[in-house]
């Protein structure tokens, strides 16, 4: 028997062994640490898949905020139930589950009734990279490792019909873009504008289509112009001019992750519209909104999303597994966890990483 | 018969006497001019009461951009039908009517068909200091006078059992307030605050109130916090500050026309709640919403708002007359206009200055 499920069967902490960084700048290297005890409501996962995302770059670099080192990133997982607390109600042994962004919450204040855990009034327990104040404080590793224990009410139900190699990535890159979709209510013959194509873009072209939008996309290059054609977009356009196109968007979902200009992006939405933003620039290039841009272009509303509530998240994954829609992966062993990063950071990668557990202990 | 009446009866340009400014520096002084003939589907208006609207000071000194000189400014106008063309079907002489911003728009493109005419694609004819592409590129003057003509697609009809000196600044003020409060659909039990209680604010909150809101007010100075509770406020606050204020609110409203931060009213919306600007610095101030800030405050829907549509206007007027909801107002002579810009400007002035046409002549 594995060590760590005796460790879950014993009720001590549990062994987990994963790859991490011990600074800002340094490289991946193996890390052994240990994870709470398998409490009443607690699962286990023995990880088989877990993407990597841009903002674990992000964190590792301690490019948002000063990181937690050692650090294992993380927050794209998916694996298999190996163990179950005696409270557990959700999950039993052999279940596939998944663990997106955040471990735990409040569950007391107005957003966590409401399943917007992700706004929790005190704050959100993070899969990585954060204080676990539910635990004695002690600092929560993500899913580059074999295993992680989680409440299963932060796990995500994972049906066994599941491409489960490409499930990792929807727990993140799946529910920021299929969030805001729903936040907007997005229905059949919405007019819905997707600007940027990477990862994130392509997932939110792929729901809008199967929500029965009409899906028109801005991207940079028309490099990818073929490939948006044959899902089903309707046009891809190099740039938001507003004199030249003539359709107006019920939606506009931004993905884009470099500085620009909203001001045309506005001005393509019907009155009414709204503008989604899930793509940030680096901090250091700020992009804003100006209020007198706002009312000269008025009733168009811009708001900001950011990942999905607990509920959301498992209607997103039910979604997408019922209706095929997956991200396109590659996936790798640990040791190429440098590689890929580099790769995207220079924008090189062309699919999500997602890294193949077994394969890699 | 009054010259104009007898201009407009032959189908000629029509007289007028008003106050104009000769350039951005220039105090108002007695200017005379022509309108357009009465045309099939035009009413002259004889105005009895011209508002004074801080725009009305931006544009004077070419604040916003250059203006047309001389300008007569006013686009808050109540007054008499004294003449109909043959094809008006709204009016009939001895009525009361109104004129706001907008005296014409193309009626074609998709907001104009959505009576959004304050977004028309091709462009709005506002009521002063625009070129009427409609009448041979004529300059249009405003308010402060004592006529105007105008298509009756573009009055307000104006019940008779109206306080009509009070009428004139509903069609600017009134409808700036009353639109953004409709378009966030606010109703019975909703939580709203207004931030800045000035003329808008006050006007925001007597509709906020009437609509069945509780609601509250951010005012810098406590000064107005008798005035507020007596008209039913729940709380006024001199600050924005997310820990100490515990409501959360479904739309807040800002009419704050100077520098700050919007990120504390970001916090204290519920998820899914939105700010609402009408209120703007003068252009130097720049004041924007940095994306990253929706983001992590995100589910916040931001919009601005401007006037509203010719079919919410009448509503809004009807609405407001039928629930006794007025600004609160001081009569002044045309001789006072300089007076009354000067308070505007340095914040003395306690009420809307309104013009009183018949003892300005």
């Amino acid at each position: 028997m594995k060590k760590y499920l005796e460790e879950a069967n014993k009720n001590v902490s549990i062994s987990s062994k994963g790859w991490a960084v011990d600074s800002k700048d340094s490289k991946f290297k193996a890390y052994s640490f240990t994870r709470h005890p398998l409490g009443a409501k607690d699962i286990l996962i023995e990880i088989l898949y877990a993407g990597i995302c841009h903002s674990d770059i992000h964190n590792a670099r301690s490019e948002w905020a000063p990181g937690i080192y050692p650090m294992v990133p993380g927050h794209e997982i998916a694996g298999r139930v190996i163990a179950v607390g005696k409270d557990v109600k959700k999950f039993k042994v052999g279940d596939y589950a998944g663990v997106g962004c955040m471990v735990n919450s409040c569950g007391e204040c107005e957003p966590c009734k409401q399943s917007n855990e992700q706004f929790c009034e005190n704050g959100v327990v993070f899969t990585y990279n954060s204080v676990d104040r539910f635990h004695d404080d002690i600092v929560t590793y993500g899913g580059y490792s074999d295993n992680i224990v989680v409440s299963e009410d932060f796990a995500i139900t994972v049906p066994k019909e599941a491409d489960i190699q490409k499930v990792a990535p929807l727990l993140c890159a799946g529910i920021t873009t299929y969030s805001p979709l729903k936040f907007s209510k997005i229905k059949k013959g919405d007019k819905v504008a997707v600007a940027g194509f990477g990862g994130l873009g392509l997932m939110a072209v792929k729901y809008a289509l199967k929500l029965g939008a009409e899906v028109s996309v801005f991207a940079r290059n028309k490099n990818k112009e073929k490939e948006a054609l044959e899902l089903g977009v309707k046009a891809l356009y190099d740039s938001p001019d507003p004199k030249k196109i003539k359709d107006r968007f019920d939606l506009i979902l931004s993905t884009i992750p470099t500085k620009y200009d909203l001001t045309p992006y506005l001005e393509l939405l019907k009155v009414g519209g709204e503008l989604a933003i899930v793509g940030l620039p680096p901090s250091a290039d700020h992009v804003g909104v100006e209020l007198s841009t706002l009312v000269f272009k008025a009733n168009k509303k811009v708001y900001g999303s950011l990942i999905g509530g607990i509920k959301e998240t498992q209607e997103m994954l039910d979604y997408s597994v019922a209706n095929n829609i997956y991200p396109e992966i590659e996936l790798i062993t640990a040791d190429k966890i440098d590689m890929a990063y580099e790769n995207l950071t220079n924008g090189k990668a062309k699919f999500r990483y997602v890294i193949d557990m077994k394969k890699s202990i």
